[in-house]
């Protein structure tokens, strides 16, 4: 079996750049036992932009940032009439996650620009480099902010709604890094886009199980998400008799139980509770509130809802049993995205010069090419990490890995051009 | 039914100034919504040493702080053989806990001693009020410190050994307030004490519940207490699948389950899970680690004994299941203690002469006098707190029922002081 030899400008994509890169950036944020702290709109996160804004410039990129405070880095296509496409990812992190989610994305799109650019090689579109902010969910609970805010999906309410764990909205949190509300809209970079390809670790194990060097990505799963506050009697420990006790940690510790069960019920599901905050958290008081998170995500939206459904349900009983009062906010709710095939199916066809058997796949985790698709044809690159996990300390791709992934993206550029050059922006 | 009046000095008792007195305390370390803060070795707990302190000195009582750091006024009798009868309580809270939790007990000590003194009435003992330091196991797990220390129960190598949940050890702590763990031993206040009476609220609603103003303690639970590290795997929450995971907080939360289901078996046992941390508590990362207290007291240090194996075989078998790796320490281990009968049977007969019934009773919840009773004859009088709420900052219990109670310890010392007089210490 002979497969043609790699695009020029893939050939040109350099390892050892996208290690030192990538190792740049894990330097910002990262603890000493090497967890990366880039929570979004930290300084830490602000650092990794200007990094990113740094090589963008030292490219020759038109770079900027847009009212939410995404970092867009601009290569001039030889068109002329302002259609582009755009690459990237995020920077962005979990508090105590690692250096490759969003990240490997982002010196992905960086490198494939650098490679395009020592072949000399113009492209009809503009391309677009972009580095999300706040794609993470972690701290404001909505995930992908900065590319809902770019499509003009994030209004002056959500801004002031939403709010993390200290109460601080995000509205407060953009206007102390100079941005405002006001500012909120279709930014500019976003106009004349016929595509937005985002390269990716899978953060999951499929890809390694099945020695699979890239995933193409055809349906993103979707999310909801909801915290509750279990409010009981705080009581002393040793005086406080168990029949007359209203202890919410007990019944808080129920809803987890539940949650998972219900989630393994049904294949594919992902179900968990991942904040989980007791009050007075003292060995002698028994506990007389919690708060904590539901994530519950799925490809099929009826099977998603099915579940939180049964999850309220079952909450609202174990807090009845137990004389604790419940309270529910919805913190978002995701429908499942498919992702165009033409576009899947011309990325899998690229991938196919590097790797026999590129693997089409579902991505549990969502992502802002989620949100870009919906008013741009988006598509997405997986590689493999190690052991599948993400969102940790342990984190890890490995750099040849990242380089085939880089590939794939630079050449997967290429042919998008070609395709979408003479079609009036879709085939 | 008649009873004899209110012996002098119990009738000097003044509801008013014990109502002053609490108040003046409950200013110190007081959230704005009312919850008290005078965790052990803050400046709260100095600043309430220090008033009460103030108020030792006014009555001219002889004021000093043992190695420890208990604070101890001596008011001397007129037997000047350096016999001495005690009373006191402790100032320390719970974090966000109530202001009647121990205080009670000192400034009912307080104005005890205050009564005497108006009435004129010396006794052949010396009075002691006893302020101890460091009662609640809230930040360093073991409760009772200071009356450990005072009787000689706390050497070098525990205050090395205990530490709080930042990772300070008591002897660090010790030695930030300006003790020193070599000044550790039998305090000189301890010597010639022939009684220890401790005036408390009941911290449970049995008291309540019956409408009995004054209980008389018989029994004081032990406890046996665990902390648990649970050791999972942090994973991305869209992209782990079930079968896959390792979460740490699913395992825990069927430990706080089992807690509950095994403590509900015994009547009169009481099982707690009060401390709760999970890692990294992020709403998009499936749980790696929890660390968790166990708190299980009982009269019966058997079944005691018990439930706590049950509990431990439990974690075992559900972190084994959920490929968690499961840490225990153990961190106090307290046998019931029963008060001598003598002592009970006077505080019983002295507290009918201001109620018809009073109540005999088991604490649930440990106190100084159980330490005390090791080497001192101990007695506890109980007065209810409404609805048995404690370490909370809805713990309450009314001035009158406060002066009741003080009016019990007043006479109860002016008995028992006859009683010993006479008898080489012990009836």
């Amino acid at each position: 079996m002979t497969r043609p030899a790699p695009d020029g400008a893939a050939s040109r994509v350099s390892a050892g750049r996208l290690a030192g890169d990538l190792d740049a950036l894990g330097r910002i944020g990262r603890d000493d036992d090497g967890a990366v702290n880039r929570v979004c709109f930290t300084p830490a996160e602000e650092e990794a932009h200007g990094l990113v804004a740094g090589w963008m410039e030292d490219l020759g990129l038109d770079v900027s940032r847009d009212g939410f405070g995404n970092t867009v880095g601009t290569r001039p296509g030889r068109g002329g009439s302002g259609r582009a496409i755009a690459i990237g990812s995020h920077v962005d992190s979990v508090p105590r996650g690692g250096n490759y989610d969003g990240a490997v994305g982002v010196v992905g799109a960086i490198e494939a620009a650098r490679a395009l650019a020592e072949e000399g090689r113009v492209l009809v579109h503009d391309l677009r480099v972009v580095c999300f902010s706040a794609e993470e969910g972690a701290r404001f609970g909505a995930p992908c902010l900065g590319s809902k805010a770019a499509l003009g999906l994030l209004g002056p309410d959500d801004a002031q709604r939403l709010e993390d764990g200290r109460g601080v909205t995000l509205a407060e949190a953009l206007e102390a890094r100079g941005s405002s509300v006001e500012a909120l809209g279709v930014a500019d970079w976003v106009e004349g886009l016929d595509a937005f390809v985002e390269l990716h670790i899978e953060q999951g194990r499929v890809l390694e199980d099945a020695r699979q060097p890239i995933g193409v990505v055809d349906w993103i799963a979707g999310n909801r998400r909801l915290r509750m506050t279990l409010r009981g009697q705080t009581d002393h420990s040793g005086a406080t008799p168990m029949p007359i006790r209203r202890d919410a940690l007990v019944a808080a510790a129920a809803v987890v139980g539940d949650v998972d069960r219900l989630a393994r019920r049904t294949r594919g599901l992902v179900g968990t509770v991942g904040e989980f905050t007791v009050h007075p958290n003292a060995l002698t008081a028994v506990p007389g509130k919690v708060e904590l998170s539901v994530d519950v995500r799925s490809a099929d939206v009826v099977v998603q809802e099915e579940t939180i459904e049964a999850v309220m349900e079952a909450a609202a009983r174990h807090c009845a049993a137990r004389g604790v009062d419940l309270e529910v906010d919805d913190v978002s709710s995701v429908a499942p995205v498919m992702l165009p095939s033409w576009l899947r199916r011309s990325l899998t066809d690229v991938a196919r010069r590097f790797t026999p058997r590129p693997r089409v796949m579902t991505s549990g985790a969502g992502h802002d090419a989620a949100i870009m698709a919906r008013r741009v044809p988006a598509g997405m690159v997986f590689i493999p990490c190690r052991g599948g996990v993400s969102h940790s300390p342990e984190e890890w791709a490995s750099t040849d890995q990242i380089a085939l992934g880089t590939q794939v993206l630079t050449a997967g550029v290429v042919e998008l051009d070609g395709m979408l050059a003479g079609a009036g922006g879709r085939p």
